[in-house]
């Protein structure tokens, strides 16, 4: 069964995404309140805890199962010469990933949460979208399910990241068309393009809007028309996750920007959201603000592939140890404040 | 044997420190720069794994005994009002350390760190420092002494913090003997002070610099003047890990003022530490800029007990997990940057 079998169905899933918990949102808080600490003192730990408190529906969140869900595809614009990378990385990366010799890997081990690839028609690029749709609606469909399907509803949290050379460039599209700004803006380095590279990937956006600047301002048709299958996926990840109460750590700008074209017409599609980290990748704070993120981590790392997002889900794991854990006030008769 | 059995012995140390190995430094850039990821894109992750290497001395460092040492105290200044908690808390959480209910216990658990609690003569608070010295020398010797005693060769690293009601005062005038400028610019509300308990901090700094103004201008002599034990005792910790070659991550404003006083004679002093957090305690981010450190966390905490420092050697882990596990791309079979 699929969860998204149209695109009004998608439509529909943004139109009704479910809220926190209140009530263990505020079991959360007064637990906080009374551990021994000046309140407060625990900072972002105490809102992460609370924050998940309220997507568990739980006093005292836990992450016994915590998965980092990579997905992965294949750009047509790739042709116009956007990345330092060969498309052909996209596919040694995905067996990479497999292998147990990536980044990611060792994130995501040091972590404690099981990694899961997802490659979508590697072997099949998205349309070069400087000429047409990326992808025809069957395969925007398609990714979004594939997407879906990584979220289990015995996840405690999950963090989405993505593989697929180029695929910056399909983000910054998404941010350029949802958000406006100059293309500038929301354009960078990448993985590692020079000033002439960058150059191109402005002109390679800026075509891509102006052919789709006609088209219905919606979200499925935003990520179809200027994202990609991974893109596409963590959208479809990051809404079911929604339906089933599961936390969502967001990585870097990619994975943020498959939100961009969500935002305009579910405006509290982050609400269940952590932004792990920021990039240095130039657009990434901008999005994030747009987002309504403020990140966990500010560790100078431009990867992607879900890397960010993992090392912050140490930090969300220390933030409900001390949750969890921490003696009362009047457990460890300790005087409180004066 | 004392480490540190007079004050001379001290200096002489300062005057001693030993540099990290730039063989093993070497190497570990070399291995991370064959990694597969785009050179550079782990940004301070890397940056991490190649500093660890140079103090452990191995091309692969690794952390597999790590100890988060707190040091606690009391401070006769108390008496003038200048914390938000009576001055009874700090036996109060140092029995709460050491019954497993405090946030440390929670957080170096999660980091996978022993915990190790040093109270100095709780009994007996330093004499108040608006009247004279805080520590007679033996006192500060002692004081130095029960740092050093907490590191130990076998560790891989050690994270260092404090339980000191009242302490925030010492920590400012510290850094303000130290490093001059506005003593406003130093204070802070510490665990919760208003705006009227700050100025009570202000002034009663104002009165020890004052008094102790023609003191000599010397490490020692300063830490022994403004300082407290625990104080002293994270400044003979750093240093003694700094002799064994054992990396430091250092907690809040509190421990890092420790180091204030030792920067001027041994500028270097922070070469082998790495500061866990930025608190929002707001002379922290000021006397960074001072020891020269960029903060590896910036999460709004202001707790102090090693707790941000904890939270910190996570992030150490994951870094060290990349640049340990990761394949290089020779052995992963990718393509490098076009």
């Amino acid at each position: 069964m699929s969860h998204f079998p149209t695109p009004a169905a998608f439509r529909t899933a943004l139109a009704a995404l479910p809220v926190a918990d209140a009530t263990a949102r505020a079991a959360a808080q007064r637990r906080q309140d009374q551990l021994t600490k000046p309140a407060g003192s625990l900072g972002r730990l105490e809102a992460i805890a609370v924050f998940i408190a309220g997507w568990q529906g739980r006093e005292r969140p836990r992450i016994e199962r915590a998965r980092a869900a990579i997905f992965a595809g294949n750009h047509g614009f790739t042709v116009h010469g956007v990345s330092a990378f060969p498309a052909s990385v996209t596919a040694q990366m995905v067996a990479n990933f497999e292998a147990g010799g990536a980044a990611i890997n060792a994130l995501s081990g040091a972590a404690g949460m099981e990694l899961s690839v997802t490659a979508i028609d590697l072997d099949t690029p998205t349309a070069d979208f400087t000429t047409g749709p990326a992808m025809s609606e069957a395969e925007c469909l398609a990714a979004l399910e594939a997407g879906a399907a990584a979220v289990t509803p015995d996840l405690d949290l999950i963090a989405v990241g993505e593989m697929g050379i180029g695929n910056s460039t399909a983000a910054a599209a998404l941010c350029a068309r949802s958000f406006g700004g100059a293309v500038a803006d929301w354009v960078g380095p990448g993985t590692g393009v020079d000033a002439e590279g960058i150059g191109r990937k402005v002109a390679v956006i800026e075509r891509a809007l102006a052919l789709h600047g006609d088209a219905a301002d919606d979200p499925f048709e935003t990520l179809r028309r200027l994202g990609g299958r991974e893109i596409a996926a963590i959208a479809g990840a990051v809404v079911r996750a929604r339906q089933l109460g599961v936390p969502v750590v967001l990585d870097g700008f990619i994975s943020c920007a498959a939100l961009a074209p969500l935002a305009e017409a579910a405006p509290g599609i982050t609400a269940h959201c952590i932004a792990g980290h920021c990039s240095t990748e130039p657009g990434h704070r901008r999005l994030l603000d747009h987002l309504g993120l403020e990140p966990l981590l500010s560790l100078g790392m431009r990867l992607g592939e879900c890397s960010g997002a993992a090392v912050a889900v140490g930090v969300i794991r220390s933030a409900l140890a001390a949750h969890d854990r921490m003696a009362t006030f009047d457990e460890a008769a300790v005087s409180g404040a004066l």
